[in-house]
């Protein structure tokens, strides 16, 4: 998608670099910079300090930190050990353990002079994949907008949650996908972008993308959508995952549970939008879902610029409070209208996703 | 209550200075300074930016506002003016409009030489009658707190929203009432505070002040109620209100409608404290409660201490970004378990307020 105007993805491999670029996500919005990963130690840094986020670019990240530990050392005790690492670099998202899975399948038994290339060749597949599947989610998801303006012929407002824009996946997004969809085809549409606080990915990333692309946007307070759907402001809730398990219960990004609860209690609909590595068909009980806990410096401090345009990070809280960031929370299936993968829409319950899937 | 050890009230007349002296509420957490009201306009000014903010405590400030503006100019047009501008200075909650006409009809008839002596006097009252009732709110919400104590035989985990604190009060606060009641008698508590986004009442005044009654407090980002309650730790939430209508149905801060939901959904009860002047008696739809909407810079906007312990403002939002910045919302009242008052706790409906108070 366009930053200033350009086309972008968030990662890919840069042939006479040999190195794996990205957008470092935590200078958003306030900086557009791309990065050089050279070791899979940058990686998992990216990963941990979020420079990558987003469950499908995490994945692709994952894939290209095995490419990187090829490049360093094809021994297979580093490279096992730097799986395990890059499994461990955020315990919510499924995407990771997923990816570097299917790495391995992959190259098991491949021989040693072809490794890297057949490395490189499936962390590549894996983003265009992630590309196609987002780009079918979109389509599958324009249906339904369109639904709405159809009966409403008038803009259609959505809500969505932190960022599950195509800055949290390698284009086109998943929760915007629709969204772009439907922009681009003449649909008219207005975002409602909850804040996501403690770090603000939907200020800051979910905002920052419509911008760019042109979509209507306004930013409110994750306190808000409650009385906005009250009043009939919110037609449909689109929001991302990190994990949905096989029963269809949805983690997602703290707060995202209480806006399904919102949506149930006022009828508006609420869809979670997925690609299918999202899907974690082995989790039966959403209490067996790992919820990170992040620095609470999180919360306490902030970034931005101050009058000279200079980036300032300040404490907000009071010196003797403490803080607690807990990253996700888990909205039950029955709180979900629907589940919109790469397949088509289904339900969400375990029903719903073995008929799509199996 | 505390401040360094040091016992304070929020508002309070200087004979010295034949001035009303407040607590500028803009400047805590990282400052703690008592300034000067000389004149109906600073009484006003002082509401419109929030250096007095909570439903009691603008109420004991539009009284205090009616004796300055006496003070200035003893002439029924400019008395008259001002109590409108004063009813106006804050659209959402009741007190201001309560305490006005209360001023009003003790003024009414009253001679000039005694105006003055008898406005002053009603506006300390109206202070006391805060103190007194908030006191009562504590005592009858302890009485909750003490049995879910006594049933569970461990830490006592109450969620608040907002600042419903002292600082919202004259003294003792509204909801914290009951809390503070229950430290000091022993009953061990533990506070998570709603960070409560856009203005950080819950993170900047809530959690300031329990920390300087020595009460055990976390804070919390606004989205994480939600989770805290599915996994069993919150036994009660306790909150203020700007405006409860005849129906039982609470205007409070944005995103208080969110966390009464989640404590439906998870069984925690979900009380809202305060004192009778809070209640709107002539309103019986929820859809008639004017809701505030403020400059939306709180919520594009940060404002903290930096590296070297200076206050700074940033900007956290994309620059090209817009923000909507609704205060408050209401919560129906079937989400309400009750009412905590200083006449005692009813139900959360007309017949439970009627038979509380008629």
């Amino acid at each position: 998608m366009q930053i200033n105007g350009k086309a972008f993805r968030t990662i890919w491999f840069d042939e006479k670099d040999q190195a794996v670029k990205i957008i470092d996500q935590t200078k958003l919005p306030h900086k557009f910079e791309v990065k050089n990963l050279n070791t899979v130690k940058d990686a998992i840094n990216a990963i941990k300090t979020m420079e990558v986020r987003g469950a499908p670019l995490i994945g692709a990240t994952a894939a290209y930190g095995i490419v990187l530990a090829i490049m360093e050392n094809n021994d297979p005790k580093f490279i096992k050990t730097n799986c395990e690492n890059l499994i461990k670099s955020r315990p919510t998202a499924i995407n990771l353990k997923w990816a570097v899975n299917r790495m391995l399948k992959k190259l098991s038994g491949v021989n040693n002079n072809e490794v890297l290339k057949i490395a490189l060749e499936e962390a590549k597949l894996i983003c265009e994949e992630d590309v196609k599947f987002c780009e079918n989610i979109g389509l599958n998801g324009l249906k339904i907008i369109e639904e709405i303006y159809n009966k409403k012929k008038d803009i259609v407002n959505i809500l969505t949650h932190c960022n599950a824009g195509w800055l949290a996946t390698i284009d086109w997004g998943t929760a915007t996908s629709p969204i772009y969809h439907a922009h681009r085809k003449g649909v008219k549409v207005h975002v409602w972008v909850d804040e996501t606080r403690p770090r603000n990915q939907g200020a800051f990333l979910t905002s920052y993308e419509l911008n760019e692309e042109g979509v209507p946007n306004t930013i409110i307070a994750d306190n808000t959508g409650g009385i906005l759907m009250q009043r009939g402001e919110v037609d449909i809730c689109i929001v991302g995952t990190d994990r949905t398990i096989a029963t269809g219960d949805v983690a997602n990004k703290i707060g995202t549970y209480l806006k399904a609860l919102a949506a149930k209690d006022n009828n508006v609909p609420f869809y979670v939008a997925l690609p299918s590595s999202t899907i974690d068909w082995e989790t039966t009980d959403l209490k067996n879902i790992p919820i990170e806990e992040r620095n609470s410096e999180e919360l306490s401090h902030a970034e931005g610029l101050d009058e000279n345009n200079e980036l300032k990070r300040i404490r907000i809280y009071p010196q003797k409070s403490k803080a607690m960031n807990l990253a996700f929370d888990v909205t039950p299936a029955k709180y979900v209208t629907g589940l919109i993968t790469e397949k088509g829409v289904c339900e969400a319950s375990a029903d719903g996703l073995k008929k799509l899937f199996k």
